[in-house]
């Protein structure tokens, strides 16, 4: 990894003769990259929280003047129980994925002695722009040295001693290793967003980790393909034959178990012939989380009995198409799951969207017919993550549906959706401490 | 299929509902609008055809008064033998290729009764730009159905009367199946490519197909992603161990079976220990096929004895950044395969490079080091086809690099590229007629 105040097209040049050796080495040297990655962290912990110390001081003098969000603060500090553990265990984890690199997905033999094979590898060169979270910056390294792509970060301006530390350690262990200098780069020079947005005859993809805002402003400001999503808009449908406390546990856990994710829900679809039977014990669980709800005349009505006045408010259009961020959600009626799977396919944001009902035969054709990237039948929006799919890790979630290369036949125009099929399950479960479900991860046969 | 005179917004939004249709319908009920649009094609044969003739005496006249090409008048006769059949075949080649829709090609136990699945499902909406030739048409109608994409159709406005004539075939044939009727749209008011590439919200890829000019200006004016390529710049490197009379046969192959096609040879780079051993064969035998030779002063040198004289000009460095497009290649002598590589690494579109060696190793590493969509070794870089690789037919090649959704960890970072492994094939031999060979196209195990 180099730390460099290299210009924007240099950076791009030296990332893509990177990424070209990057590309040819075994996956022997690219794991043992990630060992020395790991070992040189773990050695630098000392000098990199007294770094990570000196960011979140500058913070928190701009949180006490209002210049920065208490949030921002939080999400900046490596110091907090468990964070630094969770990063270096993420770099062993990564590495002892197995290679995506040469996989062979398909092989014909086009005549005597003529094979056609494709073989997965890497996509070359890796701009990642994100805000504050210091702990991003060894989960990208990770990911970008394992798959075989060079990276360039560029973080946010208010971890800039925490990546200096970081990025110093990385280099450092990188010198022991086959992996090229130029593979991983930190860019710490201001105001170069615009330029490297220009290499697009270097870089292959950006990958932007931060707020809307920033994600749109990247998507209009260049021609490099950007991987992510700007909005999280997902949706729920209450279909009449749910359990209502698995309708209620499930609801809760996808709306407040962290609302500021894109994974969280925002908006409720129930079904008429749910109205009286099973949302007022939804809107009483999500009353007692502190959950604004903002009804259509209908569920309004329904609820109306219940003693929730606090907490309900009339909804206008423009909030079937937000994403709300907080504790706030948005309840429509519906007439039947088709009207669900319309108003999803409008005003959803092809992230992830779940259907709560007994029925299989309407669940299948609630996920054949949502347009998402994700379609849960009986489970939170919350489990759209990398690590709870088995990844690993993530470097993002994407709801772009573009994927092909050489001759594009049928193949070629397919991209695929994850399905869930739970019992109920909710996310605010699973984790690594005491009294924690573990996931499982199991591999089962196709 | 519906022939439109309906805005572009329009047209992207009908599309965009009969895509929702499309994608829930089972294959049988694709399948079968896919021998219902071959038998109204076939019971419109003549219909079709004086079309067609009406558009190729206009285009006939243009020609002669020098307002369009030979070559276009060409591509526009759906008369000309065997046309007509290979595009009713293609119907039905399309038709019984297993079904894209529903693989399931991820399943993991997230914890007991939890279960993800990753499944291929279409990606939406197509819309595809096109020139001249009419019988794309049902190519695309075919791929477009059998996968589930709604698409809209932009054909030139050479074809129109062809167009018009085989829409109507088409459309009264998917009235009798469930096949909605927005869901292949034909658009033939004029000048509407501007507002249909801003249509993002509702149209999901852009394939053009078509000239270089067309594809960069649809790449520069749309925030729809791209399925294709502008330049095919394809480079071959000629190793001192390959055989002479194969490197003959594959290059000559490679740069004259079809010298206008994006797969044919442009650069020639040549070891320089094969200068004097294997070069003058090679030129030998492209001078024979009246191919002109940019030679750099290396490769000048080794061919001064050989009275190639008319036809080997002195190459500039623009020559190795031209898709020549016509019976010409530029010639490069490299010092050895790192140069050779880092040389299609600069300049080379991504399209399809080949080596000509016979170190199995040697052809290893360049496979692993190029980075294109094709990289074979010792066959012709044509064989870069849909239906050449097996795929039935084509809707482009693309040299696009992204194609993830969802969380994205190492799998997302991936892409592929196809390997040849040949014994100095070429692709001239192969076809439908008497004496050609056919492909044998044989799935092989992983």
């Amino acid at each position: 990894m180099s730390l460099t105040n290299a210009s924007p097209l240099d950076a791009a040049q030296a990332a893509k003769s990177a990424s070209h050796i990057l590309a040819t080495l075994p996956a022997s040297a690219r794991n043992d990259a990630l060992t020395a990655i790991h070992t040189g962290l773990a050695a630098a912990r000392d000098d990199i929280l007294a770094a990570n110390a000196r960011d979140l001081e500058l913070a928190r003098a701009a949180a006490a003047d209002g210049r920065l969000s208490q949030s921002l603060v939080s999400r900046l500090d490596l110091g907090k129980a468990g964070k630094w553990d969770d990063m270096l265990k993420g770099i062993l984890d990564v590495r002892d994925l197995p290679d995506p690199v040469g996989r062979v997905t398909l092989r014909t033999r086009l005549d005597h002695g003529l094979d056609l094979e494709r073989v997965s590898c890497p996509i070359g060169v890796l701009l990642i722009i994100f805000e504050a979270r210091p702990e991003v910056i060894a989960n990208i390294a990770s990911l970008a040295v394992k798959s075989g792509n060079a990276a360039i970060l560029k973080g946010g301006k208010e971890s800039t001693e925490s990546f200096v530390a970081i990025s110093r350690a990385i280099s450092a262990a990188l010198e022991t290793t086959r992996v090229p200098n130029g593979a991983i780069q930190l860019v710490t020079t201001r105001d170069v967003i615009p330029e490297l947005l220009a290499q697009d005859r270097y870089i292959d993809l950006v990958i932007p980790r931060g707020s809307n805002e920033l994600v749109r402003y990247i998507k209009s400001n260049t021609k490099i393909p950007v991987l992510g999503h700007a909005d999280g808009i997902c949706s729920m449908f209450l279909e009449h034959t749910a359990d209502p406390q698995m309708a209620a546990d499930v609801i809760v856990d996808s709306k407040t178990s962290y609302p500021a994710a894109c994974n969280s829900l925002e908006t409720l679809l129930v079904e008429q012939s749910a109205l009286t039977t099973i949302l007022p014990r939804v809107a009483e669980a999500l009353a007692a989380k502190g959950v604004e709800l903002r009804c259509d005349p209908k569920s309004k009505a329904a609820l109306q009995d219940f003693n929730l006045s606090a907490t309900i408010v009339d909804a206008v259009p423009s909030d079937y198409d937000t994403e709300f961020l907080g504790l706030t959600l948005a309840v429509k009626t519906v007439a039947d799951l088709d009207e669900a799977v319309q108003h999803i396919n409008a005003h959803g944001s092809k992230h992830t969207d779940a259907i709560l009902t007994s029925s299989k035969e309407l669940a299948e054709q609630f996920m054949s017919s949502v347009d998402a990237a994700g379609v849960y039948w009986n489970a939170s929006t919350r489990f759209a993550d990398g690590m709870r799919y088995g990844f690993g890790t993530e470097v993002g979630i994407s709801t772009n549906k573009i994927h092909s290369r050489g001759p594009v036949g049928l193949e070629g125009l397919m991209i695929y959706k994850y399905k869930i099929r739970g019992a109920g399950h909710v996310t605010a479960v699973y984790g690594e401490g005491e009294g924690k479900k573990r996931f499982l991860h199991e591999s089962v046969p196709l």
